[in-house]
C-alpha cells in the first residue's frame, strides 16, 4: 500500500484527480490482455509530459516504488500488469501529435497515442503507416515501440524498429535522453534508441517518438490459395516472392478456416478443402502485374502445390478474404486456447511444424492445434484448443507441459520462443531457450546499468539477481 | 613493443607466418584512408575463425594488450588504426560465405568478406545486396556493420543496420554471442545485435553476419536536373518522392561538376550552367513510370525549380550520369579537400547549407566549398578545398576553427556530426555536439561493461574515464 504522503506527492506532480486508487481503475488500467496474473496495482497515475514521468521516476527512485507502464494494455505476454503492488503509468493522457515535417515524411508523437490514431494522421497527410495488427484500434505507439510489435506487413515494411527515427525516453535513474533526434544517417556512437526498442520498459519509459513515414500502398490484390500440404506454401512463397512484390503472406490450417467460417457470415473461399491456405497480397504496379499473378497461380496448381484460389477484383472481396486470416484469433477464443507465438527461419519452417505436430499427436492425442501466421517471416502462432472435457485449470497445466517440449524444439531450430509479443512474466522462464546465458547476463547488466534500484518494470523479460 | 614470448603465443593461436611484424606490414594493416595519424601497430594478426578470434581477445585480457580491428581499411575517421603500439586483428583470411538460406534470402558471411563479393554473391543467387559505395570493392562486411555504413542507395534500402539478421561477435571480455541468429522476428529481451552494429570494434569484434538479400530493382532510369537554386532541390525531390519509388536522390555543386568535367573524360550532360545538380534514380515499374517522371520533369521545368535534365535511355548513359556524381570524391582529392560528413533533416537542409555557406564566406573568403551528397536522406558532404598558396598544415589548422562553427550549427539544427563514416579518432573531440553528455556517459559504462579492460580498440568514439 502506498502512504497518503506518497500520493499526495504524485498529485503534485500531476494534478488533482489525476492518482486513481479506486478498485476499479486499479483493475482497469493494472493489466493488459493476458488474464494469468491477478492485477495488484496500488495506485494509477495519469501524467501528460516528459517532465511529469521524470519527476515521477525520480520521486520513485526516492521513494523505492516500482513503477509499470501502461499503454493501450493489449499487450500478450502481460509486461504491462502490475501484480506486486506496483504503481502504473497510464499515457493515456500522453496522446497528441507533436510536430511533422513533411519533406522528411516524420511525424513526432507523444507515447499514448493509438496506433490507429497514427495511421489514420498518416492517410490524412497523403502517406502511410505501415505496421498493422488486430489490436491497432487500442494498441498505443509507446507501447507498440516497447515490444517492437509486427504484425501483417512485415514481410515487406519489416517491424516497429525499421520506422522509429527518433526516442525520447526517461530512464530507470529519471535523465531524459532523446535519442537520435530523427536522423536516417547517424553514425556517432552507439544507438541507444534500438536498445529501448523493444526493453518493455524495463530500461525506461518512452514518452515520445518521430515516426517515419511512407507512401501508401498502390492498387493492392489479395490472393487466397488452398494448398496441398504444408511443403506447397513453401513453395508457392519462393515462386511469388521472386516475382512480386509481396505485402503479406500469411498462412492457416483447415481448423482454422472452419472455426472461422463456423463462426459468422463469412462463406468458404471456394468449395475445395485444403489443409492449408495462403493468403497473399501484392501491389499490383502496372497492368501486366495482375495478369503475371494470374500465371503465379495456373503455375502454382499445375505444379500440384495449389488445389483452388481466388483473387479480389475489388476492396470489399480483399476485405473478406483477409477477415477468414484476420478473424481467427477471435473465433477460436471460444475454446480458451493455449497460445504460443514462435519464429524460426523459414527454412526451418516444415520439419519445425512436423515436429511440433508430432510431439503434440504422440503426447496429447486429445489435443488439436490450429496454426496460423505469417510464415513470410516464419512467424507461427500456435495455438492448442482445450478439449471440451478438460478443466481449465488442468488444460494450462498441461499447456506447460507441452512448452518444454516446444521450446526444446524451438532452441533445436535456432529460434524465437517469442516472435512478436515480447517476453514479460508469461514467457520469462523460457528466455534461455532463444538467449544465451552469456546473453541473459548482459541483459541483466544492462537493466542494472539504466535502472540501478530496479524501479522500472522489475521482474519483467528477466528477474534481477 | 611486443615480447617476444606474446608473439609466440599469438603465433600459437593462428599459426606460423601469421603474425606479421615486419615494418611494410604494419604500415599497411596499421591504418585506414585517414592520414592524420601516424600508424605505430606492434604487430598484425590473421586469425581465421571465430574462436582463433576469442582466443586472441583472451589472451590480450591477460597481457593486457590493446587490439584494433582491421577490415577494408577504407574508413574516414581513423577508426582502424593502430597509433599507440596496437596488435592490429585482420580479417582478410575470414572471407568465406559460410551458408545460404535460399528461402529466406540471407546469406552468411564471415567479417572479412569484401562488400563487391557480397554483392557479387547475391547476384549470382538472383537477388541484391542493396548498400552500396564508393568503397564497396576494398571494404569488409565487418567494417560495414561496424561503422553502420550507408552510401547511396539509403533513400531506399536504409542503411547496413536493416539488413543485418545476425551477427556473431567475441566481446572484449572474449565471450563468443550469436546475437538475433538470422530471425526475422524476435521479441526476446534487449537487442544487441544493434548495440554492436555501429560500435566501431569497441565493444566487441564482429566475425560473421547473417544478411538479407532482396529481390534485385527493375528498369532502373537516372534522371540529371540542373536546378535554379538550392531550395529547388528540395521542391524537386517532393515532386519526385510523391509520385515515383526514388532508389537515389544525389545533389552536387556547380563547382563539383566543373572539378569532374575538368578532369576527365565526362562531358557536361547539358550546356546550361546550374547552381546544383540532382541526380534521381528510380524503378521503371511500368510503361508509364517514365511517361510519368517525364511529365514531372516538365512540372519542374514549369515551376522555375528546374533549367535543364536528361534522362538515360539506356544502361551505359545511366552509368555515364552517375559517374558525374561518384567521381567527385576522387577528382577533388588534389584540391586536398577537408572533409565533413554531417546530416540534419531534411527540412533543415537549406537553412543549414545558407548558414555554413555565410560562416565560411564571411571568416574564410579565400576558402571554396564544394558541396554534394545524398540529399534524398539529409546526408551532406561537406568539402573545403585548400586554397593553392596556403600551406597544407595551416589549411588544416584553419579547417579545425571552421569545424567548431560547422558543428556548433550542426547542434543548433539538432544534426549529426558524422552521418555515415563513424567517430573513430578524428571526431572524437566534437561527440558532444551531437550527443548529450548523459548518453555519452552511457557510452561509456556500456563500453566498460563489455570491455571491462578497455582492450578492445581503445581511444576510438571517445576516451575512457
Amino acid at each position: 500500500m502506498l502512504s497518503h504522503a506518497v500520493i499526495e506527492k504524485l498529485e503534485a506532480i500531476v494534478g488533482q484527480g489525476r492518482v486513481k486508487t479506486d478498485i476499479d481503475s486499479l483493475a482497469t488500467w493494472g493489466c493488459d490482455w493476458t488474464k494469468h496474473y491477478t492485477p495488484a496495482a496500488s495506485a494509477i497515475v495519469f501524467p501528460a509530459s516528459t517532465e511529469e514521468v521524470q519527476a515521477i521516476v525520480l520521486l520513485a527512485n526516492d521513494e523505492k516504488i516500482a513503477l509499470v507502464p501502461s499503454g493501450g494494455r493489449t499487450g500478450l505476454s502481460a509486461g504491462a500488469v502490475a501484480a506486486h503492488g506496483e504503481v502504473v503509468i497510464s499515457f493515456d493522457r500522453m496522446n497528441k501529435v507533436l510536430d511533422f515535417w513533411p519533406a522528411d515524411r516524420m511525424v513526432q508523437v507523444q507515447a499514448g497515442v493509438v496506433t490507429a490514431q497514427l495511421q489514420q494522421f498518416a492517410q490524412e497527410q497523403g502517406l502511410y503507416y505501415p505496421v498493422d495488427f488486430a489490436s491497432a484500434g487500442s494498441s498505443q505507439i509507446g507501447g507498440n515501440i516497447a515490444t517492437n510489435a509486427g504484425g501483417i506487413k512485415v514481410i515487406r515494411y519489416g517491424m516497429t524498429r525499421a520506422w522509429v527515427l527518433g526516442l525520447t525516453v526517461v530512464t530507470g535513474k529519471g535523465e531524459i535522453l532523446n535519442l537520435n533526434k530523427g536522423m536516417i544517417k547517424n553514425a556517432t556512437g552507439y544507438d541507444l534508441r534500438h536498445l529501448f526498442i523493444g526493453s518493455e520498459g524495463t530500461l525506461g519509459f518512452i514518452t515520445a517518438a518521430q515516426i517515419k513515414l511512407e507512401r501508401p500502398p498502390r492498387n493492392l490484390r489479395t490472393l487466397l490459395l488452398g494448398t496441398s500440404d504444408f511443403n506447397s506454401i513453401m513453395h508457392v512463397l519462393s515462386a511469388f516472392q521472386g516475382k512480386l512484390d509481396l505485402t503479406a503472406f500469411e498462412f492457416f490450417s483447415e481448423l482454422a478456416l472452419q472455426c472461422v467460417t463456423a463462426s459468422g457470415d463469412l462463406a468458404r473461399p471456394f468449395p475445395d478443402v485444403a489443409p492449408f491456405y495462403v493468403l497473399l497480397e501484392f501491389e499490383a504496379l502496372s497492368s501486366d502485374t495482375e495478369e503475371h499473378a494470374m500465371q503465379l497461380f495456373e503455375a502454382c496448381m499445375e505444379a500440384g502445390w495449389v488445389v483452388n484460389g481466388v483473387m479480389s477484383q475489388n476492396e470489399t472481396q480483399a476485405r473478406n478474404l483477409w477477415r477468414l486470416r484476420e478473424n481467427i484469433s477471435e473465433t477460436i477464443a471460444k475454446f480458451t486456447p493455449y497460445k504460443n507465438d514462435i519464429s524460426v527461419l523459414i527454412t526451418h519452417v516444415p520439419a519445425f511444424i512436423a515436429d511440433i505436430d508430432a510431439i503434440v499427436r504422440t503426447s496429447y492425442p486429445d489435443f488439436d492445434i490450429v496454426w496460423y501466421g505469417h510464415i513470410g517471416d516464419g512467424n507461427l502462432h500456435l495455438n492448442i484448443l482445450k478439449p471440451p472435457a478438460l478443466d481449465k485449470d488442468a488444460f494450462f497445466a498441461k499447456c506447460q507441459e507441452v512448452n518444454r517440449s516446444v521450446f526444446e524444439t524451438v532452441q533445436k531450430y535456432d529460434g524465437s520462443i517469442s516472435a512478436e509479443h515480447g517476453v514479460g512474466m508469461t514467457k520469462k522462464p523460457y528466455l534461455h531457450y532463444t538467449r544465451s546465458l552469456d546473453e541473459i547476463a548482459y541483459l541483466k547488466a544492462l537493466k542494472h546499468l539504466f535502472d540501478p534500484n530496479h524501479i522500472i518494470n522489475p521482474g519483467k523479460i528477466f528477474d534481477q539477481d
